[in-house]
């Protein structure tokens, strides 16, 4: 039986850590703020921003929920951005996407200021990742899966991490990550000829494919750790992760799905919160 | 005996195609122009601003230079840059890196147009080449690794290619760019262990080690294809790469040093001045 590396253990822990953080800003008069910026009513959405403004408002931040009809026009969202750039009590934006049709998302994320991009949507923050400098935010699902390694004490200098998927929302900030920490980092995807071979060998494997399942024991080691950043309905209906979960009973250490990566993302977003009002105020200092 | 992919075949041809191509733009009334910033007389960059100025005169480019003295202050470089920007002849910049200490690189990296980024220095190119788009341009070293592949019709879709290094000049640009063209692709570096294991199993290897002869025959394989960005200086005072040149012998096919990437760098610069003289036709045409 594998070592279940439970996401709300994780969000537990760092929560705590953010609580006292954002009470150390408070003694700075810094109330670390957030939008959020939702266009329209999907149902993903409006549940991702209720858990977020629960988690965000848990740990000290306010939050401030701006929504916009289906409708808006592109002018009317930029002019919001403008003034959430401009607003000092706001320090990090969640915009939801993808946006209605209407609107050229390249413009929106363009608009945002990076200090405040703490979902990892800007160009900015694209190279900060990149770059490994702490310039904008990752996205939070990669940051998510660096949290978990690391509340398990999970050391990743020298080794062997393999990355199944290569989005700039996964799976390339994930493999830069695993690089800063200095691991040796494989990216496999869509078009990699024998996955299961090389995967098999990984010591670190971290699997955002998008298909259910896809990842059997073919794929696995018993040495190995595995992270699972797969969400997925089965055909009985129920969430299942990218890895055949029977199969997996036979690593070391793996996330389950629900309740792995999924369960730290919103505290990923409160922690880069915390962060950016926590840079300003070094910006202040200096 | 390995196939020597030969530099200069490769710098040849694709000056032919650019030769062509300014003479369109000039059809246009277009004549691509870059400008070179030079801060002092550092005798490297003194040799590759000759080598680029030939090169891209010799395709139809005009070349400015504009040399400072040592002493130039972050003010008078900002101010040049900023005419350079506004300058609608000069349609790329290359600045010699790195400049002298008073200068903050950061904000001389910052004041460029990305869109004239040449060769890849600005937070515009760093997330371009790592979001795969055609925004600035990528430094231009790894993309000589990809005009020597795509020379020699080497199709990269599922192969397993391993990147030696993780700078930002040549590492990290070389693994995006690689994973663009379809491979499965392994950045190692100083922290990998059991390099040579990895290497071994690559079917494509780019070296940019920095470390003269640090990759020898218990990295490679007979099939494997090898280019090698190292340029160091050995004991005998002559050029080699980071590849131990006897040891390279048994590959399927090699980039010598010097004659291998090293002898398309400039010319790549060159393709980045003409396609970003295209690009301000494509935007005009709009």
């Amino acid at each position: 039986m594998p070592q279940i590396l439970d996401g709300k253990a994780v969000a537990a822990a760092l929560s705590e850590k953010l609580r006292a953080q954002a009470s150390e800003l408070k003694n700075h008069d810094v109330t670390p703020g957030l939008a959020t910026v939702r266009v329209g009513e999907r149902g993903d959405d409006i549940a991702y921003e209720r858990g977020a403004t629960k988690r965000c408002q848990s740990v000290g931040i306010d939050v401030k929920s701006f929504v916009l009809p289906q409708e808006t026009t592109q002018a009317q969202l930029l002019d919001l951005i403008g003034r959430i750039n401009a607003d000092s009590s706001i320090h990090g934006c969640l915009i939801f996407m993808p946006l209605p049709k209407h609107i050229d998302e390249n413009a929106v994320r363009a608009a945002l200021a990076p200090e405040k991009d703490v979902d990892g949507i800007t160009i900015g923050s694209q190279a900060g990742v990149y770059a490994g400098k702490p310039m904008g935010f990752p996205p939070c699902t990669p940051q998510a899966c660096m949290e978990i390694l690391s509340h398990y004490g999970i050391d990743l200098t020298g080794k062997n991490a393999v990355v199944f998927g290569r989005s700039l929302v996964v799976g390339k900030p994930a493999a830069m990550m695993l690089l800063g920490r200095n691991a040796t980092v494989t990216v496999c995807h869509t078009k990699t000829r024998e996955a299961h071979r090389i995967a098999s060998q990984a010591e670190v494997l971290i699997v955002a494919a998008g298909r259910p399942g896809v990842v059997n024991r073919d794929f696995l080691n018993p040495d190995q750790i595995v992270i699972d950043v797969g969400i997925n309905v089965n055909a009985e209906g129920k969430l299942c992760g990218d890895v055949n979960w029977d199969d997996a009973q036979t690593v070391k250490a793996v996330t389950p799905v629900p309740g792995g990566v999924g369960s730290v993302t919103t505290t990923v977003l409160a922690k880069h919160v915390v962060e950016a009002a926590q840079r300003t105020l070094q910006l202040e200092g200096n």
